[in-house]
C-alpha cells in the first residue's frame, strides 16, 4: 500500500501577505499510539514512584516533560482508537458522537472498512443488543483544523499519519495535508521504517518547513502507528535493549518500538529549533488510549487494566504541554482529557469566533499558565467515558465510566455492576466503594446515565434470543464454536 | 540462612528385610511454585493452541508428558502458597482446613512467621473482618507421609525444598528427611543456585539413592522455589532467552528461572532410569497455584487473572503423571485437583487402611489408567476453592469459586458478586451466565455456601468501622497512607 502526500487548497502568497514577518502561533498534536500511562521514562505523577517504565526509554519525551507541564491526570477520551480521535478532533464525548468503537467494525454493506472478524465476534449474538458505532466522522462535526479556519483562513493544517476516523478524506474536515483515511495497516510495513515513524515524522516536518518558510501559522498533527501491535522494530533498537535489566516491563521489541516513536518525537521538536519557531509554537504529546496488556506486549501498572478498558489503565495517558507561558518542568495534577484540546487550541490563537456547539471539553489555558493550578470550565463538568462494544479476548463488555473530583463511577452495562473508586486514594481502582458511600454511586450513576440520554447514547439492550453456545467470540474448547 | 538437612528415624536393616529385592511401589512429587497453567513448553491441552508458551523452554517437562499423562483441567486446591500445600498434603480443601491464606500473614505474637507488611496492609481495617488463617498444619491432620508410614512403618519419605506449612517441623508430619520448615526466603540467596534449584533436586536425588540402594519404597518430595519471585537465574540462561522471539511470554529472566526449574525435574528423571527404579516409580509434576501477574513477572493467557485469584489463571495448573499402568503421551480432560494426589497415592500403594476422615478428594487411578477417561469419586462431589484475604495491589479481596462439570461459579464476598461460567464454552471466563441462568448460579452458590458453612469457614462479615482512607493496602497519592 503507498502512502499518499496530499497538499492542497495553499495559498502561499496570500499567507505571506498577511502574517509578513509577525510571530505566527502554531500547534503541533502528536498523538501516540496505545501508549500507556507507563509507557514511557518520564514519571508521570511526582506522588507516585511507579507510574515510569523500569525499561522504556523516552528521552524526548523527558526532554517535552522538562521543558513544559506533565499532567498527571490526564485523560484519553475513550479506551480506544476511533472513538478517542474523533472526541479530540470535536471537543465531544465519543458518547455524544455515537463513537462507541472503531469504525472498522461496522460491516461493508454499512460503507465502512469492515474488519470482518470484529463485526462477526462482538457484534453478533451477543448478551446484549449492541448498536454499531459511527463509522465515519460526521460532515457536520467541526474539527480543530476546520475551527482554525474560521478563525484564520490562512491557518496550515496537515495531519499525517493515522487518521482511522473515515468520513472519505481528511481535506473534507479541514486538513490540507494529509496521509488518506488510513487505519492501522500502514503500521505494519516491515523495514527500514516498521512503524512508518520516519516517513509520518518526515512528510509532516516537511509541511512545517513550507508553512515557517511562508510564515504561516500551522497546525501539524503527527499522529503515529507506533506503539499500536503488530509490536515492530528495527533489529538494531531490540539488540540494545535485549541487554536491559528490568522486571516491571519486560517486552524489549515493545520498548524498542517505544525508543523509535520518541526519537520522532525528538526529531520534531529539533526541528522547531532549528526553524527558529520553538518559541511561537505549542506542542501537545499524548496517546490515544492506554497500553495494550493482552499477549505480553505491555502493562500499565500500577493502572488497573488496559486498552479497550474504562478502568484507569485503559484512559488515562501521558500528556505533556509546551508553550509560550507553559513553565518549564511543571505538573498539574488537574485531570484534563483530549476533547479539552478543542478549546484549549481556541484560546492559544485567540479565536474570537465561538466555539461549535456542545463542546464537552473546556480550555487547559489556565491552568498551564497558573503552574498546573486552576479550573477547567468544560461544556459539560465530569469527564465522561462510553465504550459500546464487546472484546471477549480482552473481558471487556460494553461499559461506561464517569469522574468527578477524586471519584470515578465505573459502570458494566451487561452485569449491571458499577463500582465507585477515590482515585486520590486508590490509584489502583480496587476498593469499590459504592457499598461505603452508596449515596456517591447512585448519585454519579443518574447523572451518567441522564448524560448519555441526554447525548442520545443508544445503551444496549438485553438480547432475549442470544445463544452462549454460538457466541464467536468465545474461546471455546469443545469446539462448538 | 542455612539449610538444614535432616534425616531421622530410618530403619535400615528392617526395610531390607521386609522388601528384599521385590520391585518398591515408589512416589516421586515435584512441585513447582507459582508456574501457570502455560508456564512451560507443554501444550496443556491438545484443543487449545494458545495453551502453551511461545518462550519458555521445558524439555524435561516435554519428556514426563510424553510419558505420561497430561490433565488439560488440573486444578492447584488454592490460588496461593500454604493453602494448596496443606491441601495437598491432607486431601482437603483449603476451606476446611482453614488455611485461608498463607500462614505468614498470621503475626508473630500469634506463634507464626509474621511477614508484617502482609497482616498490617491486608488484615487491619479493610471493608470486611477477614479471620486469619491457620498458622501451622495442624498435628492431627494425617499427611501423605503419615498415612504411607501408616500403612506400612518401613515408608521412606523425604520432603526437599519449600514447606512453608508451619507445624514445627516436617518430621512432626511424618517426613524423615527435609529441608525444615522453610518458606520463600531460601529461594533468594543469590549465585550459583540462585532458586536452590542445584540443592534441592541434590538432596532429594541423595535420598532417593539411600533408598533405591535399601529397596525401600519411598515417597520423595521436591518442593521447589522456582518459579516464585524474585525472578534468578544464572546469567548464561538468561543471556540464551535474550536472543528469542517472542510476544506471548517475554519475560527472559522468568524463562531462565523456569528453565533451570525444568533442569532439576530432568535431572530427577535421569536418576530413576539410572537407579533402574523408574518403572516402579510414580512421579507427579504439578504447580501450587498459577504464575504471578504482577510487575511484568508472566502472564497466563488465555486464562484470566493469576496468583491469589480463584479465576482460572489463579488456580488451573500443570499436572503430568508417569507411571505404571500410565499410558505414554495421553491426555484427560477429566478435572483433576491437588487434594486428589492423597486417594492417589493410597491407590498406587495398595493401602488397605482407611483414608483418614473428611477427604475432599478422590483418586485419579482409575482416570489414569484409563486413557484419561472415567470419574473421580471425590469425598465433594464439587471442586472448591477459597482464599479469604485481600491483596489490594493484586486486586484481590475475599473469594471462593466452585466447578462442577463444565460450569464453575465465581463468588466475590466483598462485593457480593457471582459469576458463572461455562469454561468448555468459555475458558476464559469472559461470559458472565448468571443472568441467563440463574437456576444453576443460584445452586451451584447455595452449594458452595452449605460446604463453606458446613466445613466450618469462617465467612467474612461486615466491618461497620472500615476507613478507606486509613487503608494501608490502598495505593494513595494524596500521602493519607
Amino acid at each position: 500500500m503507498s502512502v499518499r502526500l496530499a497538499i492542497t487548497t495553499f495559498v502561499f502568497s496570500c499567507s505571506l501577505l498577511v502574517f509578513g514577518s509577525a510571530a505566527a502561533q502554531n500547534i503541533v498534536l502528536i498523538l501516540s499510539d496505545d501508549q500507556g500511562w507507563t509507557g514511557s521514562s518520564v514519571q508521570m505523577d511526582s506522588r507516585v514512584p511507579a507510574s515510569v517504565s523500569d525499561l522504556y526509554l523516552t528521552p524526548n519525551l523527558e526532554r517535552l516533560a522538562a521543558e513544559g507541564m506533565r499532567f498527571s491526570n490526564a485523560y484519553a477520551p475513550a479506551p480506544n482508537c476511533s472513538p478517542t480521535r474523533m472526541s479530540i478532533q470535536t471537543g465531544k464525548t465519543a458518547a455524544r458522537l455515537g463513537a462507541t468503537d472503531i469504525i472498522d467494525v461496522v460491516p461493508n454493506d454499512q460503507g465502512a472498512a469492515g474488519l470482518p472478524g470484529f463485526f462477526a465476534n462482538f457484534y453478533v449474538n451477543k448478551p446484549l443488543l449492541v448498536p454499531l458505532p459511527i463509522s465515519d466522522i460526521p460532515d457536520e462535526e467541526v474539527t480543530i483544523a476546520e475551527f482554525l479556519k474560521q478563525h484564520d483562513p490562512d491557518f496550515a493544517t496537515g495531519h499525517f499519519g493515522k487518521w482511522h476516523m473515515g468520513g472519505g478524506s481528511p481535506d473534507r474536515h479541514g486538513y490540507d495535508a494529509h496521509h488518506g483515511i488510513t487505519t492501522n495497516s500502514p503500521g505494519m510495513m516491515g523495514m527500514p521504517d516498521p512503524k512508518r515513524t520516519a516517513e509520518v515524522t518526515d512528510d509532516g516536518l516537511a509541511f512545517i518547513e513550507e508553512q515557517a518558510a511562508a510564515q504561516r501559522p500551522f497546525l501539524a498533527q503527527f499522529s503515529y502507528y507506533a506503539v499500536h501491535t503488530p509490536v515492530l522494530a528495527m533489529p538494531e533498537t531490540i539488540d540494545r535493549f535485549r541487554q536491559m535489566d528490568s522486571r516491571g516491563h519486560t517486552n524489549t521489541f515493545y520498548a524498542a518500538m517505544t525508543e523509535e516513536l520518541d526519537a520522532g518525537v525528538g526529531r520534531i521538536l529539533d526541528r522547531l529549533d532549528d526553524l527558529g519557531i520553538a518559541d511561537d509554537t505549542y506542542v501537545i504529546f499524548t496517546s490515544d488510549n492506554g497500553g495494550e496488556i493482552g499477549g505480553g506486549v505491555t502493562n500499565n501498572s500500577p493502572l488497573a487494566k488496559g486498552k479497550t478498558h474504562v478502568w484507569e489503565g485503559g484512559i488515562r495517558v501521558p500528556l505533556f504541554v509546551r508553550g509560550p507561558g507553559i513553565a518549564a518542568g511543571s505538573e498539574s495534577h488537574v485531570p484534563a482529557i483530549g476533547y479539552d484540546f478543542f478549546a484549549t487550541i481556541a484560546d492559544w490563537v485567540g479565536a474570537t469566533i465561538p466555539l461549535p456547539d456542545n463542546q464537552d471539553g473546556g480550555s487547559l489555558h489556565e491552568v498551564l499558565t497558573n503552574g498546573g493550578f486552576g479550573t477547567v470550565e468544560r461544556g459539560t463538568e465530569a469527564l465522561i467515558w462510553y465504550y459500546g462494544a464487546y472484546r471477549n479476548g480482552k473481558h471487556v463488555a460494553p461499559q461506561a465510566a464517569m469522574r468527578k473530583d477524586n471519584y470515578k463511577l465505573v459502570w458494566e452495562l451487561d452485569s449491571q455492576r458499577t463500582y465507585l473508586f477515590d482515585l486520590d486514594g486508590d490509584l489502583r481502582e480496587t476498593n469499590d466503594l459504592s457499598r461505603f458511600s452508596p449515596e456517591i454511586a447512585d448519585a454519579m450513576h443518574n447523572e451518567l446515565k441522564s448524560y448519555l440520554e441526554g447525548v442520545g447514547t443508544k445503551i444496549p439492550t438485553i438480547n432475549p434470543d442470544y445463544d452462549p453456545s454460538q457466541d464467536p467470540g468465545l474461546l471455546s474448547v469443545t469446539g462448538v464454536n
